[in-house]
This record gives C-alpha cells, structure tokens and sequence, in this order.
C-alpha cells in the first residue's frame, strides 16, 4: 500500500513539526519550570508541557486549520471517531522530566475517522525518533523496525506499571513470572517504543488515549497489538488498563493474565 | 586530602582499564554470543560476560601481579578486608544486555585492606562514564558530580527491585508510596549512578558485592549511604538487600520501610 500525496505531505510535515518542538523544549529546559500537582502528588503537570502543546496546536493549525485535537491539557478533548484529530502528549514521562531531566518523550498521533495514519515519539534527551504506522514504515532516526520476531517468554523482558504489580492487578504477575524480568521507564510512549524495537516482550499500564495513541499506530503495522488487558479495543476516552503486545501471541497472554 | 601518587595512578590506570574493556566489548557485540543460565532462566550468564572478566583480569594482572579479585564469574571471592582486591562486574545488567543490547554497565572498584579507594561504572551503550570516590572527585564523564542535595521524597523517584515491591519485601512499599513514582531499570551499577546524579533518590535491591561496590565507594563521598535494609554495612560476601540511600534520609528511611 502506499500513501497518498497528501497524507505524505502530512506526515512530513508532522515530522518537521515534532523535531522543532523538541528544539523549542531543549532550548528551554534550562530555565526554571513550575511544577504543578493535578489529581495528586504523583500526577504532575509543568507549564513546559502546556507551552509544548500550545507550540505543536498553533503550528497544526496554520497550515491544517479545520483539524481538530485530542491532547492532554485543557479541554481538547476531541472524540477520535471522525473527522481529522491529532492526539498530543506534549511531554510523556513528565515525573521523569521534573525528576530526571531524562527518559521523556514527545508524541503526536493523526487519526482520520478514527483509523490511524500515523505516529510520531521523540526521545528527547537520547534523541531517538520513532516515527511511522498506517501505510508508512515504522523507523528509529534512520533504521527501519522490524516486525515482531517471535521467541520464548523467558527470553523477554516486560514492561509493567508498577502500581499494578504490586497489586497484581489484572493478573500481571501471572505474565511477569513467566518473562525473563520486569522494567518500570515512566515513560509510556518510551516503554511502547522499546516495544516496537523488539526490547520487551509488551508494556502493560493504566494510561490515556494520548499515552497510546502513536505507538499504536506504529505497532499495528510491525504485528502488535494496543488492547485493554480484557482485550478490547480502547475507547480513546478514558484512563483504562492497556497492554501493547504481540499480535500472535495475544490469545496466550489474555489466558495467562486470566491466571 | 589528596590521594598519593601511586593510587592516583593506578586510578589513571583503572579508567583507562575500563575504556579498553567498553571498546573491547562492543567491538564483539554483534557477533552471536552463549547465554547459559545459572541457578533458574532469568539469572543469566554469557561468554561475553567472561570474556571482559578475563580482559579486565589480565590486564590488571599485567601491572599489578600481586593483586586480588572479588569478581562475578569464577572462582575469584576474596575477602575484601585485607589486602588489595579488585572487585569485578564485567557486565552488570545481563539480563538487559542479552535481550535488549542496552542499560548494561561495566563495573571495577579498588579496595584496599576493606577500603574503598575508586570505584567505576561505565554504561556501554549510552557512553557514559561515572568515576571517582575515596580521595578523588566523582565524575561523569567530563562533568563532577555535586553531593546530595536534600528535597521532599514526593520530588524524587526511587529504583527497587521489582519482586522486592510486588512482595512489599523490608516494608519497601512503605516507602514507595512516599515518593514520585517508582522505577525499575534492570542493572544495579546504572540504577545506583542515577542515584549518584541526583535522579534518584535511591536504589534497593537484592545484589551481590560487585552490584554495589563501585556506587557504595562514589556513594560515600557524594553523601550516600549503602546499608543493608536493617542499617547494617554489607558484608560484601552474600547477595544481600542492599539500599543506597542519602545519608542525611537514611533514618527516616528505616523508619518507614519498619512502617
């Protein structure tokens, strides 16, 4: 399949857009930031994701000006079913960027009536970009991914929310004795993207529409699956419990969680 | 206080040691490699890993014949309280190494009659290369690192072993729930160096000397505590649960893993 001109157009465009929105949040990081808690303590928001977001809105709409948002500050809350959305994550992994200055990404999605056309997450510090999904192949900076390549559990690590591991909520622990180790980034997208390179076997969490919706896109094309971990399709509207995983081996994972 | 020159040099000595070894390593990683598993399927082993031992070990041997070892693989266990041991993780983060060729470190630390005099950890794949401790500065790469710097443990992240927290293991949980977030990067020496940079506020895990060796020595001038879970000095013989911890936080610590 190839894409249209237009949709490639669009897809360099977003290309272009996300790499200077990482310049603008680098040139940036030095100065202070204000920090503010949101539902809790853990749950934190600084005023650099909203200026991300606002740069990455208001460079969409000069040249897309009937497109719509689903992001995650304020009230752009677009439904993802139709019309032309561009889900936003300004900074995934914001505890990590106030804590670390490290391991936090910046991530746009395109859906067009609700189907996915393509997906963009940039590691900002390790300055590795993962783009690509629908009819575009998927790449880190200049290396094309893979699709998945199948092996045992045991040789796999797997990426957990640890909240959930703890509690063994949704039977993780079940998968987690069968893999080779459990990792915890903070960083939704990273942690999917390590997914996509074939580093962990899935990544497992109570996340957005705006922590999913790129590496689902990217996934769908390299044979993963973006599920909730009773293996529906996610609703694009609520926090739910999602799991990216391989395509072949979802039957199997849903019987182990299941326990 | 200075160091003498003979320690400066054989400081000089280990950090050129260590390059040798990082470039050694890479130069034979994408060549297949032996994975063996030791006690059960995710604690593992590879000829890598003996390779780079042997590599460090020789070398060593070559200027310093009359030195000992305290290293991961082998027969290599003496007793760090007397004389002038070498202790040796050729690579610290196995599991990550064999199935993600990333966040894996090579780790040396010096001791002499039981005191630590430099410890290094050089992460393989991100080029960076944390070292000093003793009498000498701790650096990564060209940038010193600056002593503890006190805040809230609601600011900070904490590294724990992952089955330590599904089982709340030494109250570990207590204190998980004080904190931003919980983090879990699979290489105990790379866990530590971010506890040593500041983006964490600490690490605990269940390790072996060479795990915490090299940290324990940066550590101890940087204002870091490695203790056992119960407070007590690691005995630097079994694998124990080992934390390392701001000196300054390490009461309260307690108090609240004793929950």
């Amino acid at each position: 399949m190839t894409a249209n001109l237009e949709l490639s157009q669009k897809f360099d465009f977003a290309k272009s857009l996300v790499c200077s929105a990482v310049a603008f949040l680098r040139a940036q990081m030095d100065q202070p930031f204000e920090v503010t808690e949101k539902t809790d303590f853990t749950d934190l928001v600084t005023d650099m994701d909203q200026k991300v977001q606002d740069f990455l809105m208001s460079e969409i709409l000069a040249v897309y000006p009937e497109d719509h948002f689903l992001a995650e500050e304020g009230d752009y809350k677009q439904a993802i079913g139709s019309g032309k959305v561009w889900v936003i994550d300004p900074i995934d992994g914001t505890a990590n960027f106030v804590a670390q200055k490290q391991d936090f990404a910046i991530v746009v999605a395109y859906y067009e009536d609700g189907i996915g056309k393509f997906g963009l997450i940039y590691d900002v510090m390790a300055e590795q970009f993962y783009y690509g999904g629908g009819d575009f192949d998927v790449f880190c900076n200049d290396e094309q991914l893979v699709p998945y390549k199948d092996k045992p559990f045991s040789q796999f690590l797997l990426a957990i929310n640890p909240g959930m591991y703890h509690s063994n909520h949704g039977g993780v622990a079940h998968l987690a004795e069968r893999v080779l180790g459990v990792r915890t980034y903070g960083s939704a997208a990273l942690s999917s993207a390590k997914v996509l390179t074939g580093q962990l076997l899935g990544y497992i969490s109570h996340i957005s529409p705006w922590d999913y919706a790129a590496s689902k896109i990217m996934g769908e094309r390299l044979g993963y699956a973006t599920v909730t971990i009773e293996g529906k399709q996610p609703n694009f509207r609520d926090r739910e419990f999602i799991m990216i995983v391989p395509k072949v081996r979802l039957a199997e994972i849903q019987d182990i969680l299941e326990g």
